[in-house]
């Protein structure tokens, strides 16, 4: 990395976090895990870089205590741990601000509605119950009309409405 | 960049939102905006990055209509636009993650606080008035025990209480 992967003399609560975060597609494989892909295979099916990349990503999520590695019977599977959970904060704020401010004319491909149907509003709150649901709670709920580009499993399986953190397979 | 600095098959509001504000580097020069630091050299005494990558990292805020330029009489002078002061919830989600769980051992140098003087809580809320202040409204206040390291003209003036925003120069 031409510019190191640190920012040690910076003191400041959001150079820690980007530490851990900051770097490039690592808060994308996050969004996945929250989307409750699990795989190795999966996740590279879902995004678009090499598996060297993605290794890397993963295995500093591990070592920062972000993402559990899972060793099963058959593939190894990734979940957010509850530090990973904490991140739904920072997904939902990146991802209101992108819709209103980064491309407005892009109409987002799947909206996030609490279980009582209702869906979030830009804080992540749901005005009907008056309550910041955990991710748990919310459901991914892809818009019919445009569902999105991509045609790997795990993506068809994600045209579903689907709860956060439950797992999809491809 | 080894990986390019888009994700345009990424059919997502995070991956828009990361396109404009996800290189490295790029949120800390936000924050600095927040703190009201305006000056290309005060900002470059600020972050530990060479002046081409301030400038390339701040001509692509200009570009995505996130920062404006303002040339005055002196030095240019950068300031958020609405947009960019749209960002503030994504810092104080980055924040507050990165305080509790990036590095807890290390004492924040600064607490931000509504103009009521309640400490925001981790959902930048006042517990107090029960509002989320905007930025303009919130009073960043450094610890008197713990500064800050940095002793560049800029960071010293910043150990005064100092509303969000408020031009700050070295």
């Amino acid at each position: 990395m031409a510019l190191g992967s640190g920012y040690d003399k910076q003191d400041c609560t959001v150079a820690r976090a980007l530490e851990v975060v900051g770097e490039r597609w690592t808060l994308l494989i996050v969004r996945d895990l929250f989307l409750g892909v699990r795989r190795f295979s999966d996740l590279q099916a879902r995004l678009d870089i090499s598996k060297g990349v993605l290794t890397e990503r993963l295995n500093h999520l591990v070592d920062r205590g972000v993402v559990a590695k899972l060793e099963g019977a058959g593939h190894p599977e990734y979940e957010l741990t509850p530090a990973g959970i904490a991140l739904h904060p920072v997904l939902m704020a990146l991802s209101a601000w992108g819709r209103q401010y980064a491309n407005p004319e892009q109409r987002p491909s799947r909206v996030l509605t609490h279980l009582c149907g209702t869906p979030l509003d830009e804080a992540a709150r749901c005005p009907t119950c008056d309550v910041t649901p955990p991710p748990g709670d919310v459901v991914s709920t892809p818009d019919p009309e445009n569902p999105g580009r991509r045609t790997d499993p795990v993506s068809i399986a994600l045209r579903r409405p689907h709860r956060l953190l439950e797992p999809v397979r491809g």
